[in-house]
């Protein structure tokens, strides 16, 4: 059977999922696109062949030939939809974060609770090769139980000065992928955060009350400790790095580069940059997330990214913000676990 | 318009390019496949969707639907498939080689000149972005007039016994592409070739008169040397390097692999071996050579591979040949240029 | 005019400088060698020919011929000799750090100042040619004024418990080389300091109240941010790698390995591993610090590396040690600066 | 006991050689230099403290006290130089080639066969760590028996036209080194050589009957093939790589840098070049050889580069130079083994 998804929100993140379930995901069809500015959606519907097309998301909902939806509208909206949804009978993918609030998060979970359909939040770079095979190093043993993670997050530009009024800043927005994947590599869980930040790349940021600079230390119970550092200024491209140590060694992703050319000239050995921005490094990983989804669906087996998974890195996130606010180490049982 | 391409042959790499067609390439549909073993047409045709299935290319020939063909059949059959498909008015996408038979190549070249069909050759290395970028660095001057080239070519694996009777041999179905890979590289045409090969991996290759090794040398017009080694036995992966030096630096390709993660441990430092195989190394070129191919005929334009491309390292190689069996420098004019 | 120096200490750190001036740095001769375990001293003399030998420094101390001394003993006496030499107007070498105590370190270099003898503290990393470039891209401007710092100090194996009981603990002995590395790459000081730290490599520590594992986290005047992390226990070798990354680009330094060979085998490709610990990796950083030290005296030119220098890492440690305790991020201007 | 040395030439190498037995050998003396050019051994002499000078090394061969003689002088006296030592009982360590011409070589290793003293041949790149490992990973069966051996070896530079009228050639001083880096690291015997040569880095090159660019393709006993690439025009450094592919792995050698420090900005990622040239990549090599030599007398053991592994080499290098004017492969049966 063909899993038909409508595809809410025709933004740049939408267009990655449709374009994937319309020619590389098995077993799915994309079948609905939605977006309050329906020109973007019938764009992108015309596009890749999508044939129903509408202005709200409520016509998938009541299209009983709809049986799950992307979500990838604004995030003020994400609880709304999630709820929505659920109610409708439809399953759920959910681009991160669910929400910026605790409760709104606890509620959208509950409606998904109550109706049975599976909800997975779309943290991508955990199906991302790189990060994929180090969590496999680290499972296996190979390391043994981790002592120090680093986390290098970087951006290759800051926002441009239009999106900040609307932007819920970098903890929130950069940072959480981070945390994350700090959920996906250790097994023990954080207990204490303390982050520092800072306007370093681009000024306009202070004005907005933002800040494009930003490292965030972690305790986990383990004793292990961790660091995340973030910038949107890495010119050289999109850096994506972590680093786990353990007791019989260490494993360690590098970037993902455009090809494996190198030239050697008088001045040195140059090589190409890493992949310039996520659509490029984790083209692979937006495909495979789908899949895995439309795949939890079809075989009714677990999604890999879970509503609880979804909302841990939130409460790190306001813990990190509590933190710069206040400038002291946060533990996490501060916020409601 | 969409350009509807018929398949012929279902096997390892005609599979490959119906998925493309089918689900990569802009422009284009699988319309049609032929295997004269029915059920490989038929499973391929059930699983992409394709259209029109048939155990003869003379079917697809017949239907004035079909704008193009791609020939990924037994070698042998390629120059007459050739013929047929430009007397009844198709492009064509044929893959390497054309054939062993000079003059049979050029009977197939001849039947393309006079239907003023497009011909396209599958030489798929050229569209690796590795080799595009190291090219580029040449054409654009950034090494000067190239001095010397390398180029490394390995098989993971030797063939299997039952492969080995109808095969053309390392030289004519390996080192073939390492030609291409040369005069795509270099601007100076090869003049003279000295060969030598061995029986060293797989003692069975003898029974048929092949070779699981060889090194062949390499002189240009312009007084530049090169050297290609070939492999059967490179059982860390599928081995695929050029390098070419000239005298303001030098430019290599390295291999891809699945990941960028290391492992450092008491033991060293490890990180995953090059991608296995040429399916998986050159999942992208064989895409972005059918994408070209149906450019070329969308927008009438040259294909980047030509007739003339697929003649000359036949050339190449037959010289080769003789000059593994005569043990001498064999010049490129002892045969009909 | 050769410089006669005396070594004071024949431990591992005092064997190394010894044979370094005795074999290596040009314009310099070791001429006596004291330690209060005698056979060491003569041990040490007779292997590299060392004329004057004693179990006390005092009678280099009076040796007119003695030029400069090298202070290689343990850190409590550090103080003390620097007085004495000073007094005694010889030139000083003394290893880092100069002493724990704020007070005490004024007192040394009190003597200094007012005997104008030369003083170069032992911060050998600052030689190495890894950081030494890393310095040279930053002071050169090719990055622009650092945003972030990143510094791995991870060494191959946990101290043997005999020696915990005098040791100063991993902030103040190895955490002080970071320290000092963040002021030789960063131009903007330190202001603030949160560090964390465990015991998880060898769990003898906690009985001594050390820890093997730290990470500390560092505000900088100019904004930007920094991170150190530290542990006994990376079982691939002495890991020494910085980072910093600038509106303009990162610079970043990988470890040296004993050679650059790689094995390609069916299970990946394989290297070496980081080189094992100080002596090795360290090796010409300590030639070139004493030959530094040595040309500061011959030309009468500053030393590269001062008083001042051997004392602010002592206090970015007090701090470090301060914020472990109290779990808050402790500003140096809680101390006398 | 020190092994008294006397060093006979004090150019380039001489130096070298005389440093390292002065600073970095154990067990030896740098005794006595001798320079036709007197003025060159007093320099040398007087910076490095030798105290016997001359301008004939007959007064070194005449002096009791001398134990050892190290030949540096020009290749054409390399043969008198070792007959008049052998004869004077003294031991020798000679660059290489120990001449071009067979019979004289002949003639000098009966000298030393005769005088029962022990002869070093001056291949250094032996002692280098990369290949000394290279060749344990082989030795050790961890490729397997070889199947393909490539060394790629390119000077920097040309030599300058003044040292034309005098050299030997490419083939001769430099591919002699390869040749025998074939013998260090594969254990079949080269049987066959097929090589060719161009002038195209430095044109006056043609005026002397040079070359600065060949490749020299080689066929082993064991049914295994080999290349070596040489240019005198690698203006990113001196390139000294090789690999070695076997049924279990490959093998293979980077070059050595100064530093591991990478600088990565809007244009790409920035490593420094291989270390420029032999006085710099091979320092290690030079006085690990001399250790050696002074070892093999200290101990009475078998030196490691024998007389016959001088031989060998300038036999593969004149059949090249035959394979190069005949444009044939050329047997070395053809020569007198």
């Amino acid at each position: 059977m063909t899993i038909n998804i409508g595809i809410i929100g025709a933004g740049r993140i939408g267009r990655i999922h449709a374009e994937n379930i319309a020619t590389q995901v098995q077993g799915a069809s994309a079948f609905a696109i939605a977006d309050t500015h329906l020109p973007a959606a019938q764009e992108t519907a015309a596009k890749l062949g999508i044939p129903n097309v509408s202005d709200t998301h409520r016509d998938m909902l009541a299209n009983p030939d709809v049986h799950a939806v992307a979500i990838c509208s604004i995030t003020d909206t994400h609880a709304q939809y999630i709820i929505e949804a659920a109610q409708a009978g439809k399953h759920i993918f959910c681009e991160k974060p669910i929400d910026y609030n605790l409760a709104r998060i606890d509620e959208a979970l509950a409606a998904v609770e109550k109706a049975g359909v599976k909800l997975q939040i779309g943290f991508n770079r955990r199906f991302d090769p790189n990060f994929c095979y180090a969590r496999e190093v680290i499972t296996s043993g190979q390391i043994g139980e981790p002592h120090l993670i680093r986390i290098t997050s970087r951006d290759p530009e800051p926002a441009p000065m239009e999106h900040l009024q609307h932007s819920a800043g970098l903890l929130m927005e950069t940072t959480i992928h981070d945390f994350d994947m700090v959920r996906f590599l250790m097994d023990s869980p954080v207990t204490e955060i303390y982050a520092a930040a800072s306007v370093l790349v681009a000024p306009y940021y202070a004005d907005f009350g933002h800040v494009d600079t930003a490292m965030t230390m972690l305790r986990f119970e383990s004793g292990a400790l961790g660091v995340i550092d973030n910038s949107y200024g890495a010119v050289y491209g999109y850096d994506q790095r972590a680093e786990v140590l353990g007791p019989k060694g260490a494993v360690s992703t590098d970037n993902q580069t455009a090809n494996r050319t190198v030239l050697n000239d008088a001045n040195g050995i140059h090589s190409p940059n890493p992949l310039y921005f996520f659509p490029e490094r984790y083209a692979n990983a937006y495909a495979i997330e789908m899949q895995a989804f439309v795949d939890a669906i079809t075989n009714d087996t677990p999604v890999p990214v879970t509503g609880a998974d979804g909302r841990a890195p939130v409460v790190m996130a306001l813990a990190a913000l509590k933190s710069i606010k206040e400038n002291r180490p946060v533990k996490l049982s501060e916020f409601d676990l």
